[in-house]
């Protein structure tokens, strides 16, 4: 089952930056060996010489610089959530395929080498049948004890959403990559903390007006019962993205937490004196990526995930390949996008609402 | 915070039990010291050295015994779920509050010591608000590799429901007595093996009419955001009863299959270098029912549940103390057959369901 | 590789129990259900209806009334370490086989589920050529903060030795149930705290002449190494008796306070993507006596083993069956007390010793 | 107990690099950016414009090219084991401490965020006075299933030891960090696999003169006692390099497969319901060093303990700094080489060796 992925062949040029702080984007391409700035975004998408436009901005300003790059002619990679809705993820997306760039969205967990290793699983029908998809992506820090402002984050017109556009996303796109599409979603938000102060040292409070968690279930088309949950008011949990598939074959268990390990039971396969659940560290040479890292047992850190996923573009360009399955394109950030829509609509309706990507 | 517990004062007297195949209850009842048996259970009833009626069948014949013998002024224990259905519960309720007897249901988890004191905790204000409760029951003994027939468990007019009655009212149960109660809850149920064959040895197939699997989702009256599952097709997952609390001042994480252990995270009031998710064993003479066990680490198993609870009822007996809150009274009983009422509602309706209990 | 095991045929007619304080000697025959009671356990020797002699108190009694007992013409059973001393042990072991009766010591470690299985595992040649076995077995109970005053066990007249003989032994005698016999051995003592106050409210001081720890490092006739260390000083490990074997085909690894389990690594065996230390429940129905006891996943606690251990003993007296290799002899009770007097030499001479059982 | 660590202010002009290939040092020049490159370390030695040397060689090549840079008035910074001997390590420290330059050898696992957290709470009283110190460090890659050949690791001319210069060198220079020096150790080593193929495809077979696998066990001058073991026949442990301490107040465990964790238990200072083992994350940015990573909960690789460990040095040669006590200098090199010696002179003569550094 081992997978041949592919070097750190092409070393990118780095153009140039942008940023409307004049003084904080020259010491950032300084610091980071661009060979120029801008002060706005324009200026990279009328630059010649960039052939890759990077957005790694707020979710409000995804859709008309990256549209506009790729109306320009140049590939687009993308900070997820893709947009804010679905409709703009749409256009988006419409761009892209009209002016035939190659398009991926940073769903950068993809690019875990556990989590690679688990999709192939899942692609060469070791877990069989799936029955069970089981996600929480728990994070703790605008507890009250923070004392977090209301920063952009928590602002619709910026955001879009907030647990669920930040963390759910993630494992939206996960469940869309390991299970496949989605028939029906019901869904809770909620907003624990309603006011916070303005992070302009005002003093004045703001209003919250995204959700602090969602709560969703959901059916597959396949048939299996999926649960979802986002929120950043679990306390202990740092960076608690994790997910069990029950599978008719054997069951997997990821924890970003620890995102070296994944556990596996295989159902009926191993002799039942010893059957267990594994933990399988994915440290090894034969895991995808391993080999260009450390030996056995010598841990790959968070950093270690965009350095895959750049990798990836890069070689999809580089040597015009297929961005997907592995990498997650605009149709795949269109596709979460939907489902986080679904989820708002479910809510707000308190009723389950069908999926039609 | 520490609790005193009654310990094994009473000691019961083993009258009669009650069984139809004689040859069976007869060698029951030599086996584990009852005096005498009866092929019918209206003997019990009927037999005035008996003072506690003791109701484990399955769910089909707890309605009719137990209100029987409540109405010849019995104390009643009776086996988990209460009824099949909300209805049936209500009835059994009132014919116990009529009657004036004491009354439990065999919620027996209640009893496990780490869950005790979980609940202390949480009564205490050590966990403040609470924000999230997650709890999931996985099973995986009707896999497709287990060749499982179809038992009465898996039969609507026996059991009620399937996974939902058997291990979601635990965690049902257990939400009430750690959270509160709901407000409202939306749903989806699966049967993912729709035919069995019977249990007769006949060779013939018999249609499966329960739920496999649940997935719920809930507001609690309190604001919280609570999730619920139980399957038996969790490959991997032997007796998984799991669940955590988020609140705003501490975590806690519990799981019956290291009954003996919960972890619990304090936010904000332990310095920060070594703060962390603690494994509390609780095999110490300070948390409840263990002085009367093993020395520290020399840990108990399932069956102490039992003991315990038990132990709760008959002193509730004997010195006339009140079941509740740590017991389940018929009317948590109750209670938690009007949410599985609601999860099987909502679930067909394809919408949010509001609990009124 | 399933085992058969005896099944809890024989059920035992408790005769008489003896203790030197008549009211405690008198309440104990009551609530546990003897049918006499001795104020010196002479009178156990001489009664007549007695057929196995258990006996439970300090190591210091351990000899004499075994011997006695055994040259009565009784079947003895002996709480472990089985002597002060191994010139003592031998004693006792050169009695029960002059007298010919069955005779047993409590390493009552040896009937965890777990460990039989890992015993079973060892056997059926699964590990291979053992490389290393690595035990630590550390407590708590007697560190400053519990104000422990010096009780028996900390008094080398009665106990023989202190961590050494009591947790010591048990992972001694493990070792030799599951690598083999020692070659040669070097080891360290020390007595942390030197002066404890005397149990009985005089105030006054004695002085612990046993020891509070030690270490020790062998060779294994076989060829591997290995380590030990017991110590009542280890804050936060309540009852850890853990060990590791590294075979040349797989690992194990156990932890009685989670006693329900065990891990395993088979280092070739399984396909290399998915291989990794299996967490192995032993609570299925194939695993030594658990068909005896509760369903899949739902655990035992420690005082099973004790039930494991009689119901073996009596098997062993009532259908004339051998001892060992699962029951500890009395020849293995002496062979643990020579590897214990070995490490004390080995520490006082600081020099490797040689074993000779 | 926050400590400011310094963070990453110097950058290093990599000016040139050595090695005998001539095309396999420049292309590691190229890929690696320095400016030149040498065939001959002496080479190195002889250029003005290197101010740091750093010699990544294996054990045989550190003496001489490290004695020779310091007398050329360089900086030097030197794999570990410092030396093959104490002897050895010995003539390296008197060569830069007369030469006055600044020494450091890489023992870069003091630059695990936990473990300079473990030190810090040493240092500052947290775990009072030391009981004990236990530490294993396990591999499996010179099993028999990995078919190993004898590389120059097992060749004792060049490495000088096997597990005990490679493995335990690193477990014998954290002792010494976090508990003290060492009074006094007995030892055992093993080689369980005697000959092995030569790396040059021959056919020929060649000795392993080095141990595999080494257990020692030691008293510290404070008191503690200590267990130490290395191996690389520990299947399933694939880079284990693990400690607890035991103190009067509190108990620390770390394992480096799980570098950003560590456990803590306080003894007392925690009420007793909830006190347990806590499992500290080591993300947040009041740990050392984590403030220039990533955020909470999103985890470090190996390698930032080798970023750690460089800008430690550079700010110390820049700012003039002392590289002790988080450094190690060359004169714990030379203490860890005295103690690797007392292993191998203890083992030989089957008797306990004082340590005199």
């Amino acid at each position: 089952m081992r997978e041949e992925v592919t070097g750190f062949a092409a070393i990118p040029d780095l153009v140039a930056i942008a940023g409307r702080d004049e003084d904080a984007v020259a010491e950032a391409a300084r610091r980071y060996g661009y060979r120029k700035y801008y002060t706005d975004w324009r200026g990279l998408v009328e630059d010649p010489d960039i052939k890759l436009f990077d957005n790694g901005g707020p979710n409000n300003i995804h859709a008309e610089p990256t549209i506009a790059a790729a109306e320009a002619g140049k590939h687009v990679f993308c900070e997820k959530p893709l947009a804010r809705t679905a409709e703009e993820a749409k256009r988006m997306l419409e761009a892209v395929e009209k002016a035939g760039v190659k398009h991926m969205v940073a769903y950068n967990y993809r690019f875990v080498p556990a989590i690679r290793q688990i999709r192939n699983l899942v692609a060469s029908g070791a877990l069989g049948r799936i029955y069970h998809w089981r996600a929480v992506y728990l994070q703790e820090w605008i507890m009250p004890h923070y004392d977090a402002p209301k920063w952009w984050r928590m602002d619709k017109s910026v955001a879009g959403s907030g647990a669920l556009g930040d963390l759910g996303a993630h494992i939206i796109d996960l469940a869309h990559y390991l299970v496949g599409d989605l028939k029906s979603i019901s869904a809770h938000t909620k907003t624990f903390v309603k006011e916070r102060p303005l992070p302009d040292d005002s003093g004045k409070m703001g209003t919250v007006d995204v959700d602090d968690a969602f709560v969703a279930i959901c059916e597959f088309e396949n048939g299996a019962l999926g649960t979802f949950e986002a929120t950043r008011f679990a306390g202990g949990r740092k960076n608690y993205n994790s997910f069990e598939i029950n599978g008719e074959l054997a069951s997997v268990y990821f924890n970003l937490e620890r995102l070296n390990e994944f556990q596996i039971f295989y159902n009926a396969t191993e002799p039942q004196e010893t059957r267990g659940w594994a933990d399988v560290m994915v440290t090894e040479g034969y895991h995808p990526w391993i080999d260009y890292w450390w030996p056995s047992g010598h841990i790959v850190g968070w950093e270690h995930t965009f350095v895959h996923e750049l990798s990836h573009f890069l070689d999809a360009i580089v040597n015009d390949k297929e961005v997907g399955p592995h990498g997650a394109t605009f149709e795949d950030g269109y596709k979460a996008a939907v489902v986080c829509d679904a989820v708002v609509r479910a809510a707000e309706a308190g009723r389950s609402v069908d999926l039609n990507y």
